[in-house]
């Protein structure tokens, strides 16, 4: 489907756009389905954090109108958001007035393995460690050099998620996604005020959680808690759930367990609903 | 004066450009004199580490030839060279066999006060911290975040520079620039392993020192060191040097002294030449 700028057609973007000179910016990927954005409410709850934040100045109502109609041409797919802070000339302050910039991008629905969702995946050990930095953790902004690195880490289709560690060693996530542990009936997640990206489904779950008497806890991960967990998989807002099944890396491996199967039947429900 | 992007006059980047999506590539800021790049060795010598540390794939002696007709053309002022890993679909991983690509974008010699270089500047205090990175220090590239952050802390123009410290406190640099101290004669400087852009002029200058009988010292430097230092400046591959006179948030203040006025030359002449 075509590109939008500023709800306008477009295949390009000005040379003076922040997003490309600094990546001073937010995105957010978006599940479409039946011509509908997926947990839109949640993708524009972090946006304006983001844009808070970064002080990024956006018309939230425009950008939620923007997405509909544009998911509704779209119909079955991926929506991509950019928003940057605008033009400006070199230097690193920003225009005075300048004008965020809403950048849509759509493509067709990914062709993930059935099997991925069905058995599981493997998980590759990232060597590349993501940087302390609370100012910006949590946030889908436009620096990702450290999830490129790690993504040109491996090339085995074996592995379809990669586990990245901060530089202390605790375990914060995957590349394209949000890390989960189950041990003994309760749901581990990763704290990420000091890095690491907050996911739509992972605060999807954690809000749903109580109510099927799963208990949760958030806090620091580190690798003896992988070791002990009976459970693992990796969440993110395009497919839902995937279990993890192996982490070759310490010849680890897991079932596709109870908790896991009825999470990811309530991701399902949260991304068609 | 029109931009290039890979030797074609262009005004604008596809949509797909991993530069805009990730931040996924590097840039170089060049002083143009008399039609020719300042420094060029060195700001080629940074990008081939960069392209080396990020798996780039890039022509350098095409990125030399362009630039050398872009400065021609330009005759005086300021050359921005942005190298992107080029265009990808959605997702961290390349697509296989993607060319890098290269912007250039030209503009005057910015008016900068004369009293900077002359009389001196204030340094405003930062309190954006930098994260430790060491797989992406001394890289100048395209995540910029955390200067946007920095820069956008003081309007006052009475600072035309901010110091930048890691979150472990160190004095790493400025948000446009690279730090020196002087103190008892020696020139001491931020080591640039964990975080910060190793600028050129700061190269440059570590490297002219010992001929000029001047001693250097690169290392961990903490407030202290500021607090005991006899001289300050600021550099980078514009400007040259400008003294740092004052440092309001701790009331300090300096002289614009002699090693400054010496090395203050010797920049003049490395962008002149």
């Amino acid at each position: 489907m075509h590109s939008w700028i500023d709800g306008q057609p477009a295949t390009a973007v000005n040379l003076q756009n922040r997003g490309l000179a600094y990546g001073d910016g937010l995105f957010e990927t978006i599940a479409v389905r039946g011509g509908r954005p997926s947990l839109l409410s949640r993708h524009l709850e972090r946006l304006a954090l983001g844009c808070e934040r970064l002080a990024i100045d956006i018309d939230l109502a425009l950008v939620r109108d923007e997405l509909l109609r544009y998911a509704s041409q779209l119909g079955e797919g991926v929506a991509k958001l950019i928003v940057t802070r605008g033009d400006s000339q070199r230097g690193y302050a920003p225009a005075p007035g300048a004008l965020a910039r809403r950048i849509l991008q759509g493509g067709p629905r990914p062709a993930y393995p059935a099997g991925n969702a069905e058995q599981g995946i493997g998980l590759f050990d990232c060597q590349t460690r993501l940087a302390q930095q609370p100012l910006l953790a949590g946030l889908k902004h436009l620096n990702r050099l450290e999830q490129v690195m790690a993504r040109a880490e491996w090339q085995d289709s074996a592995c379809a998620e990669g586990l990245m560690r901060d530089v202390q060693g605790h375990l914060i996530e995957g590349v394209y996604s949000n890390l989960f542990l189950v041990r003994d009936g309760v749901l581990l997640t990763a704290d990420l005020s000091r890095c690491g990206v907050a996911g739509v489904m992972r605060a999807a779950l954690l809000d749903e959680a109580p109510a099927l008497g799963i208990e949760v806890r958030t806090g620091d991960l580190v690798q003896a808690d992988l070791e002990a967990a009976d459970e693992v998989f990796v969440c993110n807002s395009v497919y839902g759930i995937w279990p993890v099944r192996t982490f070759a890396a310490l010849n680890l491996d897991w079932p596709a367990g109870p908790l896991t199967r009825k999470l990811q039947a309530v991701a399902r429900t949260l991304l068609d609903t």
